[in-house]
């Protein structure tokens, strides 16, 4: 029984994170994360470095890092502009975002959800030209920082528009980590209706505490694709000082305590913990994070 | 569809912190917990304060709260002299405790389980007899930290002992919070099929974030009745630096989201969150506290 987790660290962590790792550090992270078993990596975002500044630095580090054959490394890739950093960065995996909810899709990428599909639609058959895979991600599904619910029509019809174009697979968004069980049972029920569960991933954020009782609501669906930072990287931007993804090291944990294979080792994971807890100059939120390195005198 | 939340967080919580509460402060922050919505608390210990020093003034405590008459508030009993303390402070219900590892039992209450149940007997006729309720405390159900795995068949064996002896409930403790939720699954169908759902409960620590996660697998088996600590209060004490109990706030969010009626209000627990929270100088991991607490923008 297999799970596949998608590191988002490096990517979604950082960029919600204050303190910006400078270059150097950047690739030390994801080189170590790279040898913990993990086969995706999201490593960094071209989204115009104006509004992420934290990630500014994406050219030089997906040319630093040590690329191990057995990972996919990818980028956040906003039109066809970032598409061309990607392929000068040699990527074979790029994603595309947008979201469910009208106004955070207006606020985030400022244009409405009709219009971004074309934008989107150039950089999917572009980078698919090229042998680029290239995956979704849909926002705000569970719930909106502007429009509070967000019905499960729009996720429906974001998440059809963007396999259409050609994406692998489409990653399933708690933006704002408000999403409880029973919500992510009836969304899920209802993406894996129409499109099967094979290409459907679940992104949860912890910003409530509710990240690992939503993933275990999401495998009861048949869900077998979640995304995840290390130490629980990151934050809410729509609350600041609040929790982001849910910890990778937790994830393995849960998983391997309930008899799926991650193929991810978990030491090491703890091991890169440390090292950008260091980096970042702030106790990370991961539990397992803690629990390891505390002077703990449990055998487990 | 009602769940009952038992609040630990003066007792379980406060006893694993570092910092000593003042008495006056304690007493306020028991007088805002019953303002909340909760039905029962566990507002202190008479564990010798020799082991338990933050919990030294349990009898100033119990003495000094306002009690509201919807609240049953209730102390930790080690034997015939705790239970004295307990009659003089007019408490109408204690709690009784053990272990289901031998080991643990043995370095915690300095017995073997055999002779524990003696001991604890004669506290629960004793009690019993003056019309006090007695709750059961199963500890290291899931796990021990000297022993490791912990078999069922033990935590049968107690929890029947404490059922025969008289306790109205048993709450089953992962003590150091290495449950996860195919685990719970099988514990609790087990014990529920031996005992039934309604005398037993579920007390999650959530020192590897397992703990809304087990929560949602006792749900699923019928458990509706689960022990929290407000802000998440507490530690573990084999793991410093650890977290301990789940937080009360994060378990009020995640159950309402589900449908369940829980009677307390979240927003007046954020209020006591942040209270203790202040009084113990250290941010508590709570998530939904910090959310909330956060300058948020979000709606919900």
């Amino acid at each position: 029984m297999q799970v596949r987790i998608v590191e988002v660290g490096p990517r979604d962590g950082l960029q919600n994170e204050k303190a910006i790792i400078p270059t150097v550090e950047k690739i030390n992270f994801i080189n170590r994360l790279s040898e913990t078993g993990l086969r995706n990596i999201e490593a960094s975002s071209f989204v115009n470095p104006k509004w992420i500044p934290q990630l500014a630095d994406a050219d030089e580090v997906l040319n630093g890092i040590q690329r191990n054959p057995a990972v996919s490394y990818s980028a956040l890739v906003p039109n066809v502009r970032g598409l061309a950093r990607a392929k000068a960065a040699n990527l074979q995996e790029i994603a595309v975002f947008m979201s469910a909810s009208e106004t955070h899709n207006l606020k985030n990428i400022n244009k409405t959800i009709e219009d971004t599909f074309p934008v989107l639609a150039e950089v999917v058959k572009n980078a698919s030209a090229d042998g680029i895979r290239v995956r979704g991600y849909v926002s705000t599904v569970f719930g909106c920082p502007y429009e509070g619910e967000v019905s499960i029509e729009n996720s429906l019809r974001v998440t059809d528009a963007l396999l259409e174009m050609g994406v692998y697979e489409v990653s399933i968004g708690d933006t704002i980590g408000v999403a409880t069980p029973r919500q992510v049972h009836d969304v899920f029920s209802q993406l894996i209706w129409s499109f099967g569960s094979a290409r459907l991933a679940a992104h949860f954020h912890d910003t409530r505490g509710t990240g690992l009782a939503n993933v275990v609501a999401a495998l009861a669906e048949g869900i077998r694709i979640f995304d995840s930072s290390l130490g629980g990287l990151g934050g809410c931007p729509y609350a600041p000082g609040a929790a982001g993804n849910i910890s990778t090291e937790e994830l393995v944990y849960l998983l391997e305590g309930m008899g799926y294979e991650t193929g991810v080792d978990l030491d090491k994971l703890i091991a890169a913990g440390a090292f950008i807890q260091e980096q970042l100059g702030r106790q990370l939120p991961s539990k397992v994070l803690q629990a390891k390195l505390s002077a703990s005198s449990c055998p487990t």
